[in-house]
């Protein structure tokens, strides 16, 4: 058995792949760099992943057209990242448009020519930020493409199986699963050290202190 | 009223360009290179066809990744592209997998970001060659994946005119459109004229024949 992984680097695409990896697959990992700020940390964490799990295949993919269409503050550079905020209103500003059906498609493209079986991504519906690319029917109407779009022959699972997790609940499984945490980048900037402000910071941070374990990555404010 | 249109520079996608322009769109074109044999003829034919046409921009896209998958004759090398055969069954090999939903969630990201009504692609169900990704219920589906991917307040339309039309109906079109064939390419070889052998020449000369019109494009045979 073949799967296709997406792997950012970050905390749950790590734990995702290993999660792949232990229901039997093969994995064939699928990077993708499209001008976000954080682009080599992730890329770096990617590769260091990727060989740490034995990884057959890690292909990186440029998407920074996604740049040049603008409209985010992961791609546009005269964007401010926004900050996490509980009580915040709609999309936050670092939503790319209709970013994870670029991912999936490329994603099945890769998988159909590999003959692979199924393809992992890690979207969360719950934590995660109203983003309409990571919403259940999002993920249910690209398997509906996959099934219509491709061979007849071919026979290809989209499995999102953190949709309605929480970082809590990936983190016991990474756990388990002994992901090397130390590895991944999960922040939106590209500092240094984690910002610990940010929307993917702060998941993060609160996913580790409610299991009472120490987030191997360092922050700013440590 | 803004349109996102095709435009790969072959026959198809140019009446296509004139079509939505005809409708009373503002027009923004895409243009893609995924390493296919006849990539600068294309290029070519789509910047003359965009600046004929008078549109608001013409974004050139790199899917050369399509490439490093391999698996189609258009973009793999030692692959020889299979003649048109009226009684041949099954996919040709011409077919890159999933491929229009690669260069559909690319347009809607575009579209997203640009403020775009709709999104037109020149993709034909009956002449061509049973491609899963040019059937009516693919374009149906993924007119349910842009609804579902992206903001609330956006609509963007997926306009295929052509899907069930016959290359005699869009020609009969364009020629009203008085679109300029004599800078369009749809030959799949590379060669200084077209092939007229591959399944892309044979429905262009047929419609051209069927019309009783003399094509402007030189063929090796002429």
């Amino acid at each position: 058995m073949k799967a296709v992984c997406l792997l950012s680097g970050g905390m749950d695409s790590a734990t995702l792949a290993y999660l792949a990896r232990d229901q039997g697959y093969h994995i064939y990992c699928l990077h993708f760099n499209y001008g976000q700020r954080t682009e080599r940390k992730e890329q770096a964490s990617a590769k260091k992943i990727a060989g740490l799990l034995g990884a057959r295949e890690l292909i990186e993919i440029d998407l920074s057209y996604l740049t040049r269409f603008g409209g985010s503050s992961l791609t546009d550079h005269n964007l401010s990242v926004d900050r996490y905020q509980e009580d915040r209103e709609g999309i936050p500003n670092t939503y790319v448009p209709f970013r994870n059906a670029n991912l999936l498609s490329i994603a099945t493209s890769y998988a159909e020519a590999r003959g692979a079986d199924a393809i992992f991504i890690g979207v969360q519906s719950q934590d995660y930020s109203g983003y309409p690319d990571c919403r259940p029917q999002f993920i249910d109407t690209f398997q509906r493409l996959v099934d219509v779009g491709t061979r007849d022959e071919t026979c290809i699972r989209i499995n999102a199986p953190f949709l309605s997790m929480t970082k809590k609940d990936i983190l016991i499984i990474g756990v388990h699963l002994k992901v090397p945490y130390e590895h991944t980048w999960s922040c939106y900037q590209n500092e240094e050290k984690a910002c610990g402000v940010c929307g993917a910071c702060h998941f993060r941070k609160a996913a580790f202190e409610s299991l009472g374990l120490c987030d191997p990555v360092p922050y700013e404010e440590d």
